[in-house]
């Protein structure tokens, strides 16, 4: 008990006992799926009215009842046939569908009182060993995430094995509504997704685009200092290439649809990859050349389905802050230690100093490369995380096809996990694309290759970061750092100074001269998450007086020197956290 | 005679006195197209062999006959029936492929001597009037640009009316020849197009990559530091928003062919404006908030034959230095003033400062907009190229369907002119977007809308800028700004403190430690066109000699101080050109 697996099997029978209910109390309702999620499970209904807060609360209560009858679930083999009959008297046209493309004849289903649901299981033993459950939400949602199919209502639920952990969790989901980045978004107007663009394609507006180029000007520089070099590649390629690299047999999914030009079909890049090592195939490279680091912040689109997009966490199209390094076998630990402590640097200078590490190994099977390549990876890993001694959790078989990987998932202020790095080996590119170097003796050679992304994807990143500051942005990060108010008209003149003076001086600084009561100013600047505010006041003894309020601190400072706030300012700037 | 008109007359007279040529000369040869060019004419030929700078002297001797034979260009106007019967006669299957698509059943075609062709004309009086020309090259090229049809050969020549025209052309020629920007590409190891990615799509190698970004980031500056406002947009968009644009309608053959997302075709963009209105309308604008100026370095793809792709010079993907505008009527000229001036500025940085400004003014039919609004923006225009005092061209009738333009018009080193900057002003995107804003009055008010460009393309530009300086960048610009060499091994560690703290001052710097001939590796590194060599002699009285040598000027610095070599170099970055 307590397992990632177990905790699905525990929700995912919570959506068997939640659509149970939903059919006692709703009895023409149509089931389509009900899966366990990252942290609870769902199921889509169709009903024939929209449901409100009271019925969710009503289905809890016929749950608890459930729960309390303590059913067993009942595995069955049913034949096809009479599965087929059943579900035709009930009308039940989802299940239909979905039974067309099974091909079994007999088909498992799992019974829980009067209620049976085609399922594969597992389940828990009896609906009593659901104690500690909440639904959360009700949403639209399209029959097999087709906007042009059904619309159907999905319920959101959440269980867990302990009362403290389900309260903690609901705990963290009230503190995230408060930061939800999409109403961040909005109102620091940052961004915007536009119908007419598309779902998931993120329109930057000025401020947000400073967030996002201020990340990526830091990233570079990161980059550069540690002897990466930058590259630019372009957003679409021939399908070649992706034949090449494999990513049409393997990645087909989530790669959107070809275009045609001249009858050849290009597609939009889902990633960087087989670009960088073009490039490194280019030319011809000497050991003495390796390790080899590329680096490009890569706009890439994935396809996602148009239900499962979330404002910034959860996009078709993304800047990626990409990295490749090509590195010969008997450097690839010291290669892998730099990274690693590269990447903890980079997240700590965004305020990130908890995280968990997951060291993710072999798959059983449908792995590519050999098994010394794999050991040795495997191994040099471990080495560094044994080297930097911080606590690890190993993912048995958790590796990708090509190669096993380290996952670096960052903890926020709510105490959310996010999986934001990743550093992985990679056996399968170098084959394909047969990469080499020539090794102090002239052969050609074999290097290893290793993907890494610090944050991962851009976009992703300003969501969490939003939400773990509650939009409150370190100094470095904030879009306008510093806000002037005067007190009245007379401090016009001085405030314009004042502003050209911080601008001059590289301070994002804006001045808010509208002809309003200074508190309601303040309080306008506090709402916009302004770091800084300077007040002017009266002049005495014809020096303008000037204080200064740390709107996160609450703190005032007051009959402040200019030269004073600008090396204040700057030593916070350039200290970033 | 002499405008531009005309020398396309020239010009695509004397494709036709080469097709007789090539036609006496190789009777089996089939004709294909022969237009006039920028700066020429071709035609594409199938003949059975492939063409030696032999043969092309051949034609031009021939070509020479003809033209001392004066036979007069006589218009004909021939049944249809006639024409085909004939061209079969001769199987002349590419111009039978052209009469196809013509509805007409009288064709214009044009006799010089025994030589008739398919033709629009209009042609030069005689073949005397040709006396100043010359056949350049031969290249292959594909029926119809489509690589999937038959590959011809293509000659290239170029005429002029003046021997002085032609000289000066010609010398343009050979100086652009060693200083062809794809082969400094590649010696400079700059960039690369790849077969399995595609024509026309550029890889930025590393060295390529830090001139792109230094551009890039050049630009950003600027126009943070003339009031714009960054923003970005995602690569892709659903043919809604291009329904809405028009651009769908009116800019088609340049777009790439949609892909489906979900049933709903998209497509990747060729242009950022219909992004940047959506970005506009997010929310309410008053007068108070114009003009507002955004901008973005905006990676666009348009669709070009494969035929026509040259280098970084004609791509299918390249990055805009974009900018929007939206200005209320009366701030117009204000505006296209600030705009122009900000424009010279930016070319002056990069080191042209000589050009030529076109006003191109209302087309005679299919415009769009008011001739109120047509007339407001030209006088803008004319008032603004007025107070300047810079001399200018009207190209009447030259504009955009949607309003007037200032184009302007580089000078290199060779004398060639390269289009880059453009001013435009747009009456059509305001209304098909249904722009606004709130008036001082509180009412709904339509501003006018300009679109800009400083340089266009950056890999373009890129192009442009290795060919005005062969290779050999301004300072800032350069990749490599320094190299250091040693003359012994004796100075290794000196070279290499020496290198790092160059690098700690923001000096990109290499240390050459290769062990060879001091004098190899100066050749090398002025091959490399590197800015300045440091060259770091034997120790004398416990110090390095150090001498510094200017690789432009060829002038060297003897016995340096480092931070006196720091300062110079530091203040030529700084002050750019």
């Amino acid at each position: 008990m307590g397992n990632i697996k177990s905790l699905d099997t525990l929700r995912h029978s919570a959506a068997h006992i939640m659509a149970a209910a939903v059919q006692e109390l709703f009895p023409e309702s149509k089931l389509a799926i009900g899966p366990a999620i990252e942290n609870g499970f769902y199921y889509d209904f169709e009903i024939n009215k929209t449901l409100t807060p009271k019925d969710l609360t009503n289905i809890e209560l016929k749950m608890i009842e459930i729960v309390k009858k303590d059913y067993p679930f009942i595995h069955l083999s049913v034949p096809r046939t009479n599965v087929i009959k059943k579900l035709k008297t009930k009308m039940e046209k989802y299940k239909l569908e979905i039974i067309s493309t099974i091909e079994e004849n007999s088909l498992s289903m799992y019974q829980c009182g009067s209620f049976i649901d085609l399922c594969k299981g597992p389940h828990i033993n009896k609906t009593g060993d659901l104690k500690y459950f909440k639904l959360l939400s009700v949403a639209g949602a399209y029959w097999r995430g087709d906007e042009n199919r059904e619309q159907l209502q999905r319920i959101y639920g959440t269980a867990f094995f302990t009362e403290k952990d389900l309260t903690t969790y609901l705990n963290q989901m009230l503190q995230a509504k408060k930061r939800d980045h999409r109403m961040l978004g909005k109102l620091l107007d940052l961004f915007s997704i536009n119908s007419n663009i598309g779902g998931g394609l993120i329109l930057w507006h000025p401020k947000g685009t400073i967030i996002k180029k201020t990340i990526e000007h830091y990233l570079e520089q990161l980059h550069i200092s540690n002897s990466y070099e930058l590259i630019s590649t372009p957003h679409i390629a021939s399908d070649k290439l992706f034949n090449i690299s494999g990513h049409l047999q393997t990645y087909n999914e989530y790669m959107f649809a070809p275009m045609q030009i001249e009858n050849n079909p290009y597609r939009i890049k889902p990633m960087n990859c087989p670009m960088h090592l073009t490039i490194y195939k280019n030319k011809l490279h000497s050991y003495r050349d390796l390790p080899i680091r590329y680096a490009e912040l890569g706009t890439v689109y994935r396809f996602e389905k148009s239900g499962v997009l979330y404002g910034l966490l959860r996009v078709r199209g993304f800047t990626q802050d990409d990295g490749h390094i090509i590195v010969s076998p008997q450097d690839l630990e010291d290669e892998i230690l730099t990274t690693f402590n590269m990447t903890i640097n980079c997240l700590a200078t965004f305020g990130f100093k908890e995280y968990k590490v997951y060291l993710a190994t072999k798959p059983e099977k449908n792995y590519v490369g050999n098994l010394k390549d794999w050991l040795l990876a495997e191994q040099s890993i471990q080495n560094v995380l044994n080297r930097i001694h911080y606590p690890y959790e190993i993912d048995q078989g958790g590796g990708a096809f090509y190669g096993p990987k380290i996952d670096i998932k960052i903890k926020d202020a709510v105490g959310r996990l996010w999986q934001c790095s990743t550093i992985q080996v990679d056996f399968n590119l170098t084959e394909r694309f047969d990469i080499y170097y020539i090794d102090s003796s002239g052969r050609k050679k074999r290097p290893f290759m290793i993907h890494r992304a610090l944050i991962g994807s851009i976009e992703r990143f300003i969501g969490i970061l939003l939400e773990h500051y509650e939009g409150k942005l370190p100094l470095w990060l904030s879009p306008i750092q510093v806000t002037i108010l005067n007190i009245s008209k007379e401090q016009i003149n001085y405030c314009k100074e004042l502003l050209k003076k911080l601008q001059n001086h590289g301070i994002r600084a804006n001045f808010n001269y509208k002809n309003a009561n200074i508190g309601y100013k303040i309080r306008d600047s506090i709402n916009q998450k302004i770091p800084y505010i300077l007040i002017i006041g009266k002049q005495e003894q014809s020096k303008n007086m000037v204080s200064m309020r740390n709107t996160k601190t609450n703190k005032t400072f007051e009959l402040m020197n200019i030269d004073t706030i600008l090396s204040m300012l700057q030593d916070e700037i350039n200290y970033k956290h």
